[in-house]
């Protein structure tokens, strides 16, 4: 069975796309005030409203900070790690934006860093890079602070560097987008993860900070094996690690990219987009998906007893294309773990999918209806998701 | 001179005391409303009031996690994680404390894992911790909430584990401890870091969450280093790796704490006596400053024109002493790396004092007149510090 095959080379580096022992442990803990939201959202300690509500939110680039960190060993340029700033910090900001979150938003952020292999200056890029992103939020209408950060010198935990972010919010009750609202008979319009939006200034591969352990192994040769012990687990079988054909500056086939600029493409926030479609749709919109960690799957967590039916996907950006091409993925595996082609969707009522997509094409960003929910087909009730590609169909939940 | 050569000590695992190279970036940042303070406290973007600000702060227990990994390993007791949740959490809130916030904080916590070696079992313990520790909060008065958290899957970048987590508040200005009117006549009453106060459940060996990088690898033994070369940089020169006496299971001299019980020791919150102290205080407290990085020199980057004074500080804890006796660490090392007795200063007019003490001991946590504020010698006016300890004098500043 491919399929299996697959999952199991997945899992030989150490990583898992459903983090099956984690959902085990943090599925118990109180869901909040919306447990079908999209992140957590709790009562207003903050201020003691009991109009308003909090959501304090965490993540990070991820292994994506390794991929930075090649690139700067390789051509001494620490610009690198302004992208891997923003990597982190749209990891938070695009989660809160799918409950309805994109402004008056405060972060912080945590780097933990071998002092001997990311020095000085490439903390200087990172702050740099976190400033310089906040700055174009600012420029289209979103406000999002820096309160300042933490940077620790944890040689003995990390060879290279991890960067991670935390954002919070304190908002209206009754203005928070809850997924739960998700339901048969609404159209699914999926914003495309690639091309370059109207405030990006370089083309977008279409990946985020997800999947990047997988992809760089795949991708990246053995000439990044002998140089760079420091990047990989030292646990994981020689012949999954840096098992790929390429250097970072082949050209990427099918694109104008090379594979370094493809992987390290800093995430794209949604936020602009987001902040004109919940204002504009308001009862209209039932729900937003971040295709993050769980790929196309993602949607499986949300919407009640619904059949997610996906059957007008985006093309398959030439990233994702190369991956599984070199790599041998089965297609199931590949949308478990990346976005495939749109990484945000917008959960509306038909009627209103046509404006989803032009409010999109205004930033740049493509759009199309990829999908609809129905009945769940299910005995129990419970969220399933279909997938329909060319000959192609894929069954999850 | 043994200084230069223990401070070379240090720096060869690959971290250093000052953090030179990132103040050198931090410190280029705007500083907030109140640049003398503890935290950096900035303009109240969440809810947009100007009698109001935020603070976010974000830190972790650094490679205390370590501690516990291999205390875990040895053991296959997963519980001693709900320690180290304490610590990445404690990191934050007494830093916030030391700015006047005690209650209505929001927190979330990031793990950063090698999933083969820090599995399911060890997250839930993190997460128990958690939720125990700010039980015994809510017990104390403190209302402290989690918001939720995010574990990754990062086995490239980690061996074993890293534990962060930020905290954030919104408070009305008026009630920020500003530590930039700590003067010149001030009272600095210390409150001691070991023993057990009222609302801990063991003795605290006075430990926090610093300065175990070399705490760690100058107390214990070549058994760790043979056993889990996966806890520390292998490019730290192999002399310098677990190059101590030691089993976590040794008797601490002159404690009744196993080496390991000393080093894991949970740190300390001073949060049920700062609430105390602030409250009944009012403006006779000028400062508070949470000897965390850079130990008893911390006090340094606070106040105006200060000559800092320490004459009379507790004996040094069982566990200082021998990491020092059996490091050879130099005393003026010592004092900036450790806390070396109180991890919390309270700077008052002299007549407050004694309040401070008794609400203190009310607590079960002793404190004394640890020193005093005198006027800078210096020509700039910059703030310096005098350390006397028997016949002791060291410099800083």
């Amino acid at each position: 069975m491919p399929a299996n095959l697959s999952q199991s080379r997945y899992n030989q580096r150490g990583v898992s796309s459903d983090k099956g022992d984690v959902h085990k442990v943090v599925d118990k803990l109180d869901g909040g005030l919306f447990p079908g939201a999209f992140c957590k959202v709790t009562e207003d300690l903050l201020t003691n409203d009991k109009e308003l509500c909090n959501v304090i939110h965490s993540d990070g680039a991820g292994t994506k900070s390794i991929l930075g960190y090649l690139w700067y060993r390789e051509t001494g340029d620490a610009n690198v790690f302004r992208g891997i700033a923003q990597d982190s910090i749209v990891m938070n900001l695009d989660d809160l934006a799918c409950v309805g979150i994109w402004d008056q938003v405060v972060l912080s952020s945590t780097v933990n860093r071998n002092a001997r292999n990311f020095p000085g200056e490439a903390l200087a890029a990172l702050i740099e890079g976190t400033e310089a992103f906040l700055q174009t939020l600012a420029e289209n209408g979103i406000n999002v602070k820096s309160g300042g950060g933490e940077t620790a010198d944890v040689g003995d935990l990390t060879g290279t560097v991890a960067v991670d972010s935390c954002a919070v919010a304190v908002c209206p009750r009754d203005k928070i987008v809850d997924n739960a609202r998700i339901r048969p008979g609404l159209s699914v319009v999926g914003l495309s993860s690639c091309g370059q939006s109207t405030y990006e200034t370089f083309e977008n591969s279409g990946i985020g900070s997800n999947g990047l352990t997988s992809a760089r192994h795949e991708l990246l040769s053995s000439h990044y094996r002998e140089h760079y012990p420091e990047t990989f687990d030292p646990q994981t079988d020689l012949q999954y690690v840096y098992c790929g054909p390429h250097r970072m500056t082949d050209r990427l086939p099918e694109s104008n990219l090379t594979v370094g600029e493809a992987l390290l493409s800093p995430t794209r926030t949604y936020l602009p987009v987001v902040k004109r479609i919940v204002e504009e749709l308001d009862q209209n919109l039932l729900g937003l998906v971040h295709c993050s960690g769980g790929g196309q799957t993602k949607c499986l967590r949300f919407g009640t007893r619904v059949h997610h039916v996906k059957d007008n996907l985006f093309p398959i950006p030439a990233l994702f294309k190369e991956i599984q091409g070199v790599s041998g993925t089965s297609d199931e595996e590949m949308h478990q773990v990346y976005n495939m082609g749109h990484r945000l969707e917008v959960f509306c009522l038909p009627e209103a999918a046509s404006r989803v997509i032009e409010l999109s094409r205004e930033f740049g960003i493509d759009a199309q209806v990829v999908g609809r929910t129905e009945e769940s087909q299910k005995d129990d009730g419970g969220n399933h998701l279909t997938i329909e590609r060319d000959d192609l169909t894929l069954q999850y939940g």
